[in-house]
């Protein structure tokens, strides 16, 4: 009997139109897809493909037990999202075994800081998996910028805001090129860890990079709130004929 | 008069089916189209839209007038390549001034250490320009492991095999997740910095991702060769439920 296969597929940083010609053929073409969300929510992966199902296409959300109700510190957080994501391959892997292909909906590259991920590594082994890789967020960010991020032998380092302050101050002050991504809730901590490595005035903030509220802002003018869909950036500033 | 638009498209990785939709489209529709190549080949960009163009589809190669010869730290290179991307940028822009736009390919993503950059930088502020992102060659290197590349709060760092040795070893003993590039004539350079930092189990060298070639290496199974489109990859180890 056939199996069927799981992909995870990249749709990139939200725009429909720049995920790949193999990610939009799989969306379209498919009869099962599966997605991450909030309880009670579209979900952003399920909104980026809007319009695109074929109206037979049996829908999986796969709903976040807890999302920012309980630090990631504590034991429960692991714990409840581990049972989280066997039960949703348990779905997959049944749905697999009946026969059927499903596509999985990953915002970004599934590879990189991906949910998916958490997926991937359990699905490994038991039913045949493929991966599509995606634009990443921070493409489309430095994109929105107008300036190249990385010239000649640039460094780039990727950060995540939730890192603690003086790890966050020392990865600034020794790279040329920089991604912060995480920001939100980190905002002032990523703040005070710039200013620390004196660098505050390279800094940009790309908010909804790709979508329709896009927005670039120098970062000394950024108050005291971060949406969800930001990214941090400094250019690089190498070599250049 | 209307004046024509540059568009700086990122191919993604080299798989046709791996370029985003909006490239796909502009690429297909366009009159005029531009790629850098070597002189006397046909050029990697170019050959990745292979059947991609309609018939009367006129083509502008731009032909580097050195690329090994020199080393990039003669100073006749930079004023070589200077004059070389000058005379490219008035070739696009009389065509824009014509009225009509133009496609210039870009391997990966244009703005991630890419040879468009020197051409927008050039053209900004002349005539307009829009600048499509693509997947990176590291994405559909990390992919193609099928191992993801960061988690959790993973600091992800990546170098040009161009930089000093020491400046390697310190900056690969220091990162989570890492991704080398510009391989080729640095081999063996950057395997010397992967024992100085210890790190030479974890690497893996990935040939020609998401090309017909792909091939994913130990390290440690690297001979004395790399081919021009090889990426270094080690993966992060981070925090995961």
């Amino acid at each position: 009997m056939k199996i069927g296969r799981i992909y995870g597929v990249g749709l990139g940083p939200g725009a429909q139109d720049l995920m790949s010609v193999r990610a939009d053929r799989l969306i379209r073409g498919t009869r099962h897809i599966a997605y991450f969300r909030k309880k009670g929510r579209t979900g952003h992966a399920r909104s980026i493909v809007d319009g695109m199902l074929a109206a037979a296409t049996v829908e999986l959300p796969m709903e976040y037990p807890v999302t920012t109700e309980i630090p990631f510190s504590d034991p429960r957080y692991n714990a409840l999202l581990a049972e989280f994501y066997e039960a949703s391959v348990r779905r997959l892997v049944e749905i697999a075994e009946s026969g059927e292909d499903v596509v999985v909906l990953c915002e970004g590259d599934p590879f990189f800081y991906g949910s998916f991920m958490h997926l991937y590594t359990r699905l490994n082994g038991r039913v045949p998996v493929s991966v599509v890789p995606g634009i990443t967020g921070m493409s489309a960010a430095w994109t929105a910028t107008g300036q190249p991020v990385t010239w000649g032998d640039d460094v780039m380092t990727v950060l995540m805001g939730t890192l603690p302050e003086a790890d966050l101050a020392d990865r600034i002050a020794r790279t040329d090129a920089l991604v912060i991504m995480k920001i939100g809730r980190n905002l002032n901590k990523v703040r005070r860890a710039l200013e620390h490595a004196g660098r505050t005035g390279e800094a940009w903030l790309i908010e909804y990079a790709a979508m329709a509220e896009e927005r670039v802002v120098p970062f000394t003018e950024v108050g005291d709130i971060a949406p969800y869909f930001s990214i941090l950036l400094i250019h690089g500033n190498g070599r250049r004929p």
